[in-house]
């Protein structure tokens, strides 16, 4: 069997860091790379600013799909459904598989109903798969929470907190979390949706609801700023004592007015100046309980590069359709060939 | 579709559990029970010491099959493949699925290779599933490990440690732990094999190494009393102080004479009398670290029953053959009708 080949369409942080992986790996091989923000197509070795490795990468997806006949397609360009849609279409119908760090694909049945039935059935008219995988969404607040429960005889409810420290991120991801800014500019930053905290919280709740039959009436979302009482400095922004930190992101699903899911995800710049340690925490109430730590908590960058990657052999050999995470077997690390695990 | 025919072979106190649990459960229902110690064929209430449920319990396999026509059974009577091949046989043989707690079939491939092959074989003829389940080996110090590796890039090490409570236990357990006796009765025991720890180090480090691809030269198990500097005592055994508590088992697969993965199991009554607290503990080192803890550990006896009942609807659509919980989607508790799972 030949190695598998890809190709990463979106060279951000994260698909930067998704190419570096696979280099690092066996049996798998990056075959082409498509950036829409090139200006002319180039050298993916001169790209990262290193030598040159012989991999095109160009704006155009076609040119690409057709000079290196991928079997896969990692895709990191946009966190909505509706910013990855005709990418996902452009790919499937070409018998690509496809593997996307958007974090509504995690799980993209409740909130974009018409788009999911459209990109499973087009999916399995090609005979390919599609997976929205990551860190959060997609592994700790949902597939691992799904995992846990394996122990537990009845469930009634669950309780998960992702505590993390946003300083490795940039500028935009300051924006979305109203990091820097007044209490009032944060309150009005939710306001006008400027200011949204995570994507992901309307994917975990009802991916892990259906996996553990689980029902609730509505999810309530709150945003509250997380206010620094000492001054927090990053390479990117500051932070004065009484300004926001960042942004605390929860989501309840409730049935009868009680919680049954409750997710906590606060993200903010520095905690460890307050003497918050960061770390991933879940807790299953019910017969019995469970109670379960990570510190500190997966790192979001790595994390999601790192599922991306080792999914691949999962995907290539899953049904066709769009898939979630809790549909294919257990997924892991792989330090041998790609090709073993097929 | 019609409810789910559970039965459960083997009404010790695990099988007991689980056809206390499958009661509770919607969409699946125990319609028989097998138990070879039964001198003649009785109401599984009865046997239970409840009111007559209608449910036959005998210790005639063929009996019990034949009146019920169950689509799995639970098979809960012996640790070892030996133990249980006859069993599986006879079951797969009618073409009833197979969800088993010996510890030996979570993952009977390397210390039973030529069995593996042949209920492997005998499964796929029939079209049905066998799996080995249970908390552990079956959950935590394998397939939970497994699963937090997805978010790892390179996994260079593992450690993982479960420490628990031997109290529940009864006599059978002291005696293959060496609990109560004295240091020099103990090391007896552990060099005539009478005195063995924990049953499962061989499946689980096979079934991590295979699914994660590390290799490994040899696994050295060690085993160890854990003696006990008070006196503690429980409704089955008294621990004289400087006797043995328990025994800590471990088990390190080396590399080139470095350790891969390293299995630790110290399993005591009465820990909290010296301070120590029971939990379950994985650590991966590479890239990132991780560091995971379950405080209190997942309950054994609990955790074992849960798993088995809540494998059911995975079993009911896995692929005929020997599985394994690293081939099955991920595995979780199901608070709803169990058929919407299939």
């Amino acid at each position: 069997m030949e190695k598998i080949r890809v190709i990463q369409w979106g060279l951000g942080n994260m698909g930067k860091g998704m190419v570096d992986m696979l280099l690092t790996k066996e049996g798998v091989e990056v075959v082409g790379g498509i950036e829409r923000r090139l200006e002319k197509p180039m050298d993916l070795g001169v790209y990262l600013g290193r030598e040159k490795m012989g991999i095109p990468v160009s704006a155009n997806p076609q040119e690409i799909v057709e000079r290196t006949e991928p079997d896969v397609c990692i895709l990191a360009i946009h966190s909505f459904v509706r910013g990855v849609v005709e990418e996902i279409s452009f790919l499937v119908s070409r018998g690509i598989q496809v593997i996307t760090i958007a974090e509504e694909m995690a799980y993209p049945f409740v909130t974009e109903p018409k788009l999911s039935r459209e990109i499973d059935e087009l999916a399995k008219v090609h005979g390919v798969t599609v997976l929205g995988t990551g860190v959060n969404p997609g592994f700790i607040l949902d597939t691992l929470i799904i995992q846990l429960s394996l122990g537990v005889r009845r469930v009634d409810s669950i309780r998960a907190r992702r505590v993390n420290d946003l300083s490795p991120f940039g500028k935009t991801v300051m924006e979305e979390q109203g990091v820097g800014r007044t209490v009032e500019e944060f309150t009005q930053g939710v306001k006008d949706g400027t200011i949204y905290g995570h994507v992901g919280f309307l994917q975990s709740i009802p991916m892990v609801a259906k996996a553990l039959g689980l029902s609730y009436d509505e999810i309530v979302q709150t945003r509250e700023p997380i206010v620094s009482k000492v001054r927090r400095e990053t390479p990117e922004v500051v932070v004065e004592a009484g300004n926001v930190a960042g942004c605390n992101h929860t989501a309840v699903a409730l049935k009868d007015g009680k919680p049954v899911i409750t997710l906590e995800h606060p993200q903010q710049v520095r905690p460890d100046l307050e003497g918050i340690g960061t770390g991933d925490y879940i807790e299953i109430f019910g017969d019995p309980n469970l109670s379960m730590v990570i510190t500190p908590e997966v790192p979001g960058g790595i994390g999601t590069i790192a599922a991306a990657v080792n999914v691949i052999p999962l995907v290539l050999q899953a049904a066709p359709g769009l898939k979630t995470m809790a549909d294919l077997p257990v997924a892991h690390a792989i330090m041998d060939d790609f090709r073993n695990h097929i």
